[in-house]
């Protein structure tokens, strides 16, 4: 039988709900320190109890075993670059000494962090984002054709060597937005470098149809430590493509992309071949074009609710 | 300025949130009983005090003040049939004694309530179940024009003589959801009775997009008693139509048609035209289709997930 697209979803959204059971919830959110900065009335992402053990804290950080909360202390009057600096210089201090797995692939790509205005805080290091359990957003777009034998989607799949989650399926382009970016752009920036799919197919074509949200704890299969919280906002865009136009592996992160049937991309759904938060930007696709409807799907509606959980952090908002 | 488009949702989603404001989310649930049936372990909805209060109770209903609970009570061996024929029971003494403003409005019309497993439990006259609190189902479709011009989506102005929101705007299609009907059965149905729209047309061309999940505290323009819960589930259909085909009044709740461009249309939602829960259906069509993006729409992320809220009853399981 394989994977119910259910069990994909909540492999994805797998962070406790408070109201399924308050006491599965309570034993959970105990195993984990909350992110602050000073000044900010917000919970901007959840560390592991281990984590906090063990980093290597500059004197500006408070540590409350009390109240269970890490914030970064910082004058009044700090800037957004003040912030990313003493979070660039806490983590230099962690890579020097080793202190966690998730750092050893370390990007040198910042992701940012927002406060309850939709404000820019501070950004950090994109390797870092799963120890401090920030929200990260990203943009994943669907490539797929349409003719008589109906609908088909270009898959690739991930490089033997990729850090995390090596040689499994990924949506047709997919990245992670960096500090100041904005999703469509991201978009029309990954598909150039991931597809070889040029902007002048992609910036036309791409067309906006919404978001997924979960709150993923992290597994093995992502590399590094287990048990981080990586709560996340993907934005996904379709991309209807002709026969002309064929998707190529731009970078060492691909090693070939495969046009595959629905039937097709359900069976590698239900074996568990699709990175996890791949396969619920499919399955989102999957509803979005009646191909899983209330009638085939038993799983529908608890599907969509956690395919766009409502994330209790603070978001972005790109305002133009 | 008028109405923002997340003031439109939360004029739909506006039950409170447990995590925004525990002391709110305390205060407001203090306001109802749980509504429960033996043997099963769940809350099918919420009854305001003061519905509790007048309601001309029969006896087969336990009243628990203390847990503030209202149980119908039967065997252990009883029957879908034998708890629906006891609440309608219930409710034909209410309508005797003219307890209630909505029961003023009887449909003749039966709404299914399931258990924890997506299992049929009960059904209940449609006019009663915001009295009840339960989760109600429908089907809405968006019936729309694309040429060279533009997008344009089929707009119907409710009836002035309708018992709720009368004279409001309304979607191309959109119908409550019957005992023993499915979604997709359900909008071919009121596409012809509402619309004049052929099976023909609707069932080769009606795709399923999803659905949207609100929970809603009725206010005076729903018509009857202020304050009643209704948590609501909406399948949406996209319906792409050529200009052969024209929608037609095809009953007596709408007055006419009208083919509207999409700066009609957010012009029409600013203004507060459209009656709640159609507002969100446009929304959610604006979010599927590229007209609301993250880079326009300051409030997407917000409005995303409010759209898919994850209701906190057992819901419907359409297997086949």
């Amino acid at each position: 039988m394989g994977f119910s697209n259910l069990e994909l979803v909540i492999q994805c959204d797998n962070f406790p709900y408070f109201e399924d059971n308050q006491t599965v919830y309570a034993e959970h959110i105990a195993k984990y320190y909350e992110f602050r900065v000073s000044g900010i009335d917000a919970t901007l992402g959840y560390i592991l109890n281990s984590v906090v053990d063990k980093f290597p804290w500059p004197q500006y950080w408070q540590i409350d075993s009390r109240l269970k909360r890490v914030t970064l202390v910082t004058a009044a009057n700090v800037t957004a670059a003040d912030r990313s600096k003493l979070i660039a210089e806490t983590l230099s201090e962690a890579v020097k000494k080793e202190s966690f797995e998730v750092l050893k692939g370390w990007r040198s790509e910042n992701y940012p962090v927002f406060g309850p205005g939709g404000e820019y805080l501070f950004e950090m290091e994109r390797s870092a984002s799963p120890l401090f359990g920030i929200v990260t957003y990203g943009s994943h777009m669907t490539g797929y054709t349409e003719d008589a034998e109906g609908m088909k989607i270009w898959v690739p799949r991930r490089s033997k060597n990729k850090q995390t989650y090596p040689g499994m399926l990924d949506n047709t382009v997919a990245g992670g937005m960096a500090t100041g970016e904005r999703p469509f752009e991201c978009i029309v920036r990954e598909a150039l470098e991931e597809a070889s799919l040029p902007e002048s197919v992609v910036r036309p074509g791409a067309i906006a149809r919404g978001c997924i949200t979960y709150s993923h704890i992290r597994d093995a299969r992502a590399g590094g430590e287990v048990g981080l919280s990586q709560p996340e906002i993907e934005f996904v865009y379709d991309l209807k493509l002709d026969a002309s136009v064929t998707p190529k592996p731009g970078d060492n992160e691909v090693d070939a992309f495969e046009l595959l049937s629905i039937p097709e991309l359900k069976d590698a759904l239900a074996r568990g071949e699709f990175k996890p938060n791949c396969s619920v930007v499919i399955i989102d696709f999957f509803i979005r074009h009646g191909i899983l409807t209330p009638e085939n799907e038993p799983d529908y509606l608890d599907i969509m609710s956690r395919l766009h959980r409502r994330l209790q952090y603070p978001l972005a908002s790109y305002r133009q």
